[in-house]
């Protein structure tokens, strides 16, 4: 069995970390100077495990291997959130380039080709999954010219000033890539829940942002009866409870909802709210489920300004994003690297997050596989994961990587 | 019986509106150059009424009749809020110097003695209902010095600027004014919703203003199944559901409470907020149904607590305001006024804004009555009143000051 170098995976992620440290998390944001310079890094990291690596044109680090193909390919993302943990994405990234190396170690898997690639802006600092769209063809021209960042910098000054902006950009090769896989911190806490280490994901669940904007009438909270209030923010609280209740004769266990954010217009003590907006965002596994969903909320729209003075009017805030399904003969091979390597100790579960992979699914078989977060903690400084799974996570990608492309090899 | 001169009240009320003038409404924030001009054209009118008028040290026009006494003192106030309506106010204050001129003007009431107020501040751009609490003998000088306004202006300085600070301020002369008239526009839609003009207020409600504090735990709204969740925003829309149904139970006709303001944290589409907050507002004229409004409260957050994981926290955000009642003898006097004015076209009614007669009524007996708004509107630019009802309140007024007076002078 191939065998992967625990302390010197372990020693390159810590390394990773120092790129954007800030106490136990990470600040390295897309493209600002302390994720170009790790990107210099990763490049030096993945020409040492032999791989013929460059930045490319949008800032994706792409390392192809010298071998011919079939290649499997290994890659997350190495930028973070404002406030990032110091594994979501780099676990990913640093699998792979360690799986290259402890391929090559092995007399029996030195042939097998293995691409890395850390895709750029995932996290959307710029603009979400901007490395994994490159490289699957979308047309990313508009995004870079169209894109800031919190700071009003233009993406696309910000490829210029780094000398990226003229340099090829990295594309999926029909016929020699054959598969994707992305493996990830689970950034929820089922693993931790059942005591299991590997999470073989089945499906990243879809998902539908939507505004539920309620407007009735703004009046004096003292002097206003409440039998002639058309009190905005009291229907918000209505309809939510509503809401609730039918989502949960519609969901399953994986089903989520969420009510992130609330607005009362004008949000003083002594004001009756004249408008109130919630921002409702659904999650599943199931595409008709989350129709079913979007069909009873604009059933309750209807019902509600049938029957109340406050009118309530849907908005969809962004493009739908349907379930996509991982690839069940590449999940297989995680499951049986699972189970020779940790027996018993792993399950299928779908992905609640989105991630590269569901992208890169459009082109190539792809599949995913979780270690546990602890606490469940991601986006957070004090995410984290134990050694002892991080390892484990790594044996049980280089174990399926190479089941992966054995297969492939001999089915050429 | 004594007439007041209907083309002289709209005409000053009209100049009055020019200062600030501001599309349909005003916006004459207390101490401020427009308000200061509009101050010392007071005094002007009350000057010309026979009035011995001056600003005093905090800013407050006060006319004092040259008649001895016992006086009725009628006022209100001419500051406004940033964004105010015309009569809010104002309304009170020229009724006052109006009502003065129309008694000098007949025989039977010339002798008569009525003082005239606009106290400084009733809005708070620096300290709420700063005249009346310094009229009454309220130590204000704390206020004055830790006082700013939303331009971080100090009041100290502005008094100072305005050449106020060291004027004498009026203070309520025992044996002089045996009665406090407030009249002003109801600020809510009683009146016009059942056709009536004048409105003779029982008590001014008390209110209470809280915040209720959930914790939860924030989680990304993906990766994080909901029987897991401790969803602060989700307790809180479940608190308020209760909170109404109980509530319901507590109220009559004319209690009202208010969410005005709920604040998730950290407000975003993705992430599961692990803490939120509800401003709410109760009001009611009685004091007992307030105190059991507060206890149910508390029983509320104990019995939140013992059942959810998301915890609870209750605290009061002011001093509670108890509720005042208003004297009921003068209270027939303005009823039997509008009776014979406006025969059937009144009705009794608590106020439910607050009004500087609340702090008035601690130094003497005093009374309010009200004119319709249309469509219940104040606080905004588009306040008004129906320039018949402004006219029918200030006959009712001035018919009702005659009675007060002359009674008050029989029983000499």
């Amino acid at each position: 069995m191939v065998k992967i170098d625990p302390g010197r995976l372990m020693a390159d992620l810590k390394r990773l970390r120092g790129f954007g440290a800030t106490g136990p998390g990470v600040v390295r944001l897309a493209l600002s100077p302390v994720d170009l310079a790790s990107r210099e890094w990763l490049v030096e990291r993945m020409t040492a495990a032999g791989l013929d690596a460059r930045i490319d044109g949008v800032g994706t680090v792409f390392g192809r291997s010298r071998n011919s193909g079939p290649a499997l390919l290994i890659g997350s993302h190495t930028d973070t959130q404002p406030t990032g943990g110091w594994l979501d994405g780099a676990l990913g990234v640093m699998y792979g380039i360690e799986i290259a190396r402890a391929l090559a170690e092995n007399d029996a898997t030195r042939h097998l080709a293995v691409d890395v690639a850390s895709w750029i802006d995932e996290e959307g600092t710029f603009s979400s999954l901007l490395g994994s769209r490159s490289f699957i063809g979308d047309p990313v021209d508009e995004s870079i010219r169209g894109a800031t960042n919190r700071q009003g910098e233009r993406l696309e000054d910000v490829l210029k000033a780094a000398g990226l902006a003229g340099r090829p950009r990295a594309h999926f090769e029909a016929g020699r890539q054959v598969a994707y896989l992305e493996p990830h911190i689970e950034q929820g806490g089922r693993l931790e829940a059942v005591g299991k280490s590997i999470g073989v994901v089945t499906t990243i669940v879809g998902l539908r942002d939507v505004r539920v904007r309620f407007t009735g009438q703004r009046n004096h909270a003292g002097t206003t009866p409440m039998a002639i209030r058309r009190d905005a923010g009291a229907a918000l609280v209505a309809f939510i409870t509503r809401m609730d209740d039918a989502f949960r004769q519609i969901a399953d266990a994986d089903t989520v909802w969420t009510v992130g954010r609330i607005d009362l217009d004008p949000g003083a003590m002594s004001v009756v709210p004249g408008a109130a907006d919630m921002y409702l965002q659904f999650r599943d596994a199931n595409v008709a489920r989350l129709g079913a969903m979007e069909q009873k909320l604009v059933e309750m729209v209807r019902d509600f300004n049938a029957q109340h003075a406050v009118s309530v009017e849907l908005q969809a805030l962004d493009e739908p994003i349907d379930p996509v399904g991982m690839d069940a003969a590449l999940a297989e091979h995680i499951a049986r690297a699972a189970e020779a390597v940790a027996p018993g100790q792993w399950l299928r579960m779908p992905s609640g997050a989105a991630h590269d992979a569901q992208l890169i699914a459009r082109c190539m078989p792809a599949c995913m596989m979780f270690v546990p977060s602890i606490g469940g903690v991601s986006h957070d400084f004090v995410e984290d994961t134990a050694e002892e799974h991080i390892v484990l996570g790594c044996q049980v990608a280089a174990t399926a990587a190479a089941s992966i492309l054995l297969k492939a090899s001999a089915d050429e």
